[in-house]
């Protein structure tokens, strides 16, 4: 089903990262479902969390830990989000740390703890520990797409891309994985990716950047604009590659953000790509707003409107449905008369009604495509966003009718 | 489909209210898709319309028209919106409201239209010329039911309901029609309304009482969100009962604002009922908020939530997917240790987390019905919001993705 994600590229190893997988047989038998990331001591780590007010338990853990200790494991499971389970969960979140601490020798706080599953459901934390140890036996620096499978859950592939750049002091090279297929569903709670380069960026820059990537990644798209109580970025900086780039300013630096940004936008857009029952993947760019909130404001009740996405779904080129969501997104004082709406290159809407020229068939040659633009443009100002989202399928009903069955 | 509509209601007539019915064939072959009102002279009106920035000709003629002088037709067609229909729009909505004129003597300003159907195309004025002079010929009394079918579109059933209540002054009767299937459809441009009352009240009056009734009725209704150009709610007091209502105050008038509250509530609920693909009719009742608009704030994102609504449809009990929901509802500083949720009068979640004596036989229980009440206890104040809804089922898809083709 994934839109444009037949070839899985190749995954560059990052020295200091490594990756352990194994079968702790928590929800799905006989499948690697549990994946430690180890890091070098020297690296510096940054995290973005959900903000839904229910976060789970591994979440308020791994963001305690993250403030008292440098991190040098994550550990990662699918099958149970330890979401909704109270106290019982924090505790089950602290032990499994605890037990990688034994294991490989570090304080538990130096361990983040990430799941991903079915919330309400205790964390077999015993089955964790039983498996730990065949982790860190296959601890590889190639182990990325070890880890990308070990953390799917309803993913029909495994996500993850790499970059490499040469800077003026040498070549840094940046590679993530990620999961998440239905972004952004509390149940599967939810997306989680792990980005890690070799260059050596301070604590400080590592997480302002990171929180300007997600916010042009993982926070412009949307399946079904459902928050998870799970969700997780973490950018690791190694230091091995010995390019300092903790400046935060120049050439360099602007490359090296521009390229982080990029591999989350990748990774985001391959979960969109793998959306639940995703037939279309779908950019909606909307223009010529006073502010960037208000074009997102707009790009966001198009991407979310049922009926837009339905229409998606059908290759229908019902822009009325569209023109409509425009209208109800709440946009102060919006001068209707201004607004011109394109599919593709198409112009559908001039001045807030149907363009002269529009056809059906252009519509339709449009809608026909696996990937559709819809451009929007208000134009009341300079200000632009772009989501990006998918089309609303018997297939998203499906999943979601039937996943705890 | 429909939820707990299987018998039309008795509909009274409403002295100085008649409703004839034609054939224009606007989109429908041999259906009656054609709606006058007669509204007796000395009648007083109100309306509400949409809110959507795009709202299309006939709601702006209709605004314009009550403005200047009082009701005494009201146009209704379906098959077609007449909207997103620009200067050509507005014209075809003046001509079709001067062509009652002329039939029925009167100026065209005493004339509302109201469409609804596909957005875009524009209104075939000629038919309805054409059909005019059978609905004159057909104008009842009893017309109520001839105009309720008259207006539907993609619903499966007519909606109507009466109510007649004894106050000090004699006997008064309201009675109601509505249309809409998919509250609220941008495409099918969607929710209308007619309430009649041979009350006397005053314009001032009556226009706040339809604010306040559509607010608890209208206004808390939801299937997926969109909100359409040309949803338009009419209310008439004929006066012909000659019982005096426009003090605004006393025991009678809070009975009969009760009673114009109920029919309102009763026609909402039954665009739920009929909803697209609906299967469950859901209430959601949130109540321990600071204020009303935090409490519809939560129970608008559970309601428009496609993972709770599509586990509403597999009537599963997946109560993670309504703890994420009110998670994300943006509700500042909400302490989720206090929040309590219910399915029915199952508690699901006590103080945050999983109620300790709820058992998945309980829920299921609750969700193997029809009607399904979910409530929510912010724990933080006194305010309290309900809102209605229905599930996500494969034929909302499938009527959406295949409507226009």
């Amino acid at each position: 089903m994934a839109v444009g994600l037949s070839e899985l590229p190749n995954l560059f190893p990052i020295p200091g990262i490594r990756w352990g997988v194994a079968k702790a047989g928590i929800k799905y038998p006989d499948r690697h479902d549990l994946a430690l990331m180890e890091i070098a001591e020297g690296a510096t780590t940054a995290a973005v969390y959900t903000r839904n007010a229910f976060c789970a338990a591994p979440v308020l853990v791994a963001k305690h830990h993250g403030e008292v200790q440098s991190a040098r494991y994550l550990l990662i499971n699918s099958g149970n989000a330890n979401a909704g389970t109270g106290a019982l969960g924090l505790e089950a979140a602290e032990r499994s740390c605890e037990a990688v601490g034994v294991l490989m020798g570090c304080v538990k706080e130096a361990v983040l703890p990430f799941s991903t599953g079915v919330i309400g459901e205790l964390l077999p934390v015993d089955k964790i520990e039983n498996a730990l140890p065949a982790a860190r036996d296959s601890l590889l620096e190639d182990g990325w797409w070890n880890a990308a499978y070990a953390i799917m859950t309803t993913d029909t592939v495994p996500k993850g891309i790499s970059r490499r750049l040469e800077l003026s002091g040498g070549v840094v090279t940046i590679t993530g994985i990620a999961k998440g297929s239905g972004m952004i569903r509390p149940d599967m709670a939810t997306m989680l990716a792990y980005v890690a380069t070799d260059a050596q960026v301070s604590s400080d820059v590592l997480q302002s950047l990171l929180i300007e990537a997600s916010d042009k990644s993982f926070n412009a798209v949307t399946v079904d604009g459902d928050t998870s109580t799970n969700d997780a970025c973490v950018l690791v900086a190694s230091g091995k590659s010995q390019v300092d780039l903790s400046s935060a300013t120049g050439d360099d630096y602007e490359k090296f953000a521009a390229a982080v940004t990029d591999v989350c936008q990748v990774l985001a857009q391959a979960m969109i790509r793998d959306g639940e029952g995703a037939t279309k993947f779908v950019t909606i760019e909307v223009g010529g707003g006073q502010s960037e909130s208000e074009c997102r404001q707009v790009a966001y009740t198009i991407a979310h409107s049922p009926l837009v996405k339905t229409a998606l779904f059908a290759s229908d080129p019902n822009w009325g449905r569209i023109l409509a969501a425009v209208g109800r997104a709440g946009i102060e004082s919006l001068d209707v008369s201004k607004v011109d709406i394109f599919l593709g290159d198409t112009c559908i809407v001039r001045e807030g009604g149907r363009a002269v020229e529009y056809t059906e068939k252009a519509g339709q040659a449009v809608m026909d495509q696996e990937e559709i633009l819809i451009k929007v443009c208000l134009s009341r100002g300079a200000a632009r966003a772009i989501v990006w989202t998918t089309d609303l399928s018997y297939d998203y009903v499906k999943i979601n009718a039937e996943y705890r069955s």
